[in-house]
C-alpha cells in the first residue's frame, strides 16, 4: 500500500515542496516543530532508514545535507538538527530542523502554526537557496 | 584545542568504546537518555556535521548505520532513533538512541542512572553484535 509519502511524491497528496532529485523528495512538514521543519524521503517506499541499500542510504544522507544547508541559509537559527524517530510513517524520512536550543527538538513540543501563504513563502525561501 | 572527544579518540579521556574504523569512533554516552544510547563521531574535529567533506560524512553515515544496527541488536526496542544537534561539543557527533516512543528523543529528559558495570555490559552486548 502506498504510504502518505509515497502519494505526496505522486503528486496525489499536495505539499509544499523544497527540493527533489531522481531518488529523494523534500517538503515541509505541516505539524513543525520550528519554521522550516523539513521532511527528506527517498522516494522508495522503505520503512526503516537503516533498512535501506547502502546506494540509497548514501544518496538519500547527501541529499539531506544539501537541503539542510538550503534550510540553514534560508531560515535563521543556530544549527539545522537532524532527527529520524520512524515510528509514525512506516516511510523513511529525516527530520531537518532549524533550532536555537537543544530544547527545540521534542516531538511532544507544540507545533508551530502557519498560514498556506506562509508554508509557500518559507518553501521558496529554501528552493532558492538549494543547489544540486 | 583538542575536544572531549578527540580526547577520547587519542585515549586521554576513557570512554565505554563500542566500534571503530579509520576515520570513526563509537562509544556510549555516559548521560544516556535509555541504555545503549551511542554517540558516533569522525576522529577528526570538525563542528558541524554537514561542513564535513563529502567523503568522512559519507564514511560517518556508513559507519553509523552498521553501529545503529548493532544497537538495535543488542538493546530491546522499537527503533534505533538518530539525532544531530550539536549544540554542545563543537565536534559533530551523532546520536543513536534506543527507542519505544516519540517521546524518548527529548534531551530534556532525565537521564538513566547506570553504574560502570552496566555501562561495560552493554558496551560489550554492542561490540559483539557490530561488524565492519
Amino acid at each position: 500500500m502506498d504510504s502518505i509519502f509515497t502519494k505526496i511524491v505522486k503528486g496525489e497528496i499536495p505539499s509544499y515542496k523544497v527540493a527533489e532529485n531522481e531518488t529523494c523528495y523534500a517538503f515541509l512538514d505541516i505539524n513543525p516543530l520550528a519554521k522550516g521543519h523539513t521532511l527528506v524521503i527517498p522516494k522508495k517506499q522503505v520503512d526503516y532508514l537503516f533498512d535501506l541499500d547502502e546506494e540509497s542510504y548514501v544518496e538519500l544522507q547527501l541529499f539531506a545535507r544539501k537541503v539542510a544547508k538550503a534550510v540553514g541559509k534560508a531560515i535563521p537559527s543556530i544549527r539545522v538538527a537532524e532527527a529520524v524517530i520512524g515510528l509514525d510513517v512506516p516511510h523513511a524520512h529525516i527530520h531537518l530542523i532549524p533550532i536555537n536550543s537543544e530544547s527545540d527538538v521534542d516531538f511532544r513540543k507544540e507545533r508551530v502554526k502557519l498560514t498556506p501563504e506562509e508554508f509557500v513563502q518559507i518553501a521558496e525561501s529554501i528552493r532558492k537557496e538549494f543547489s544540486l
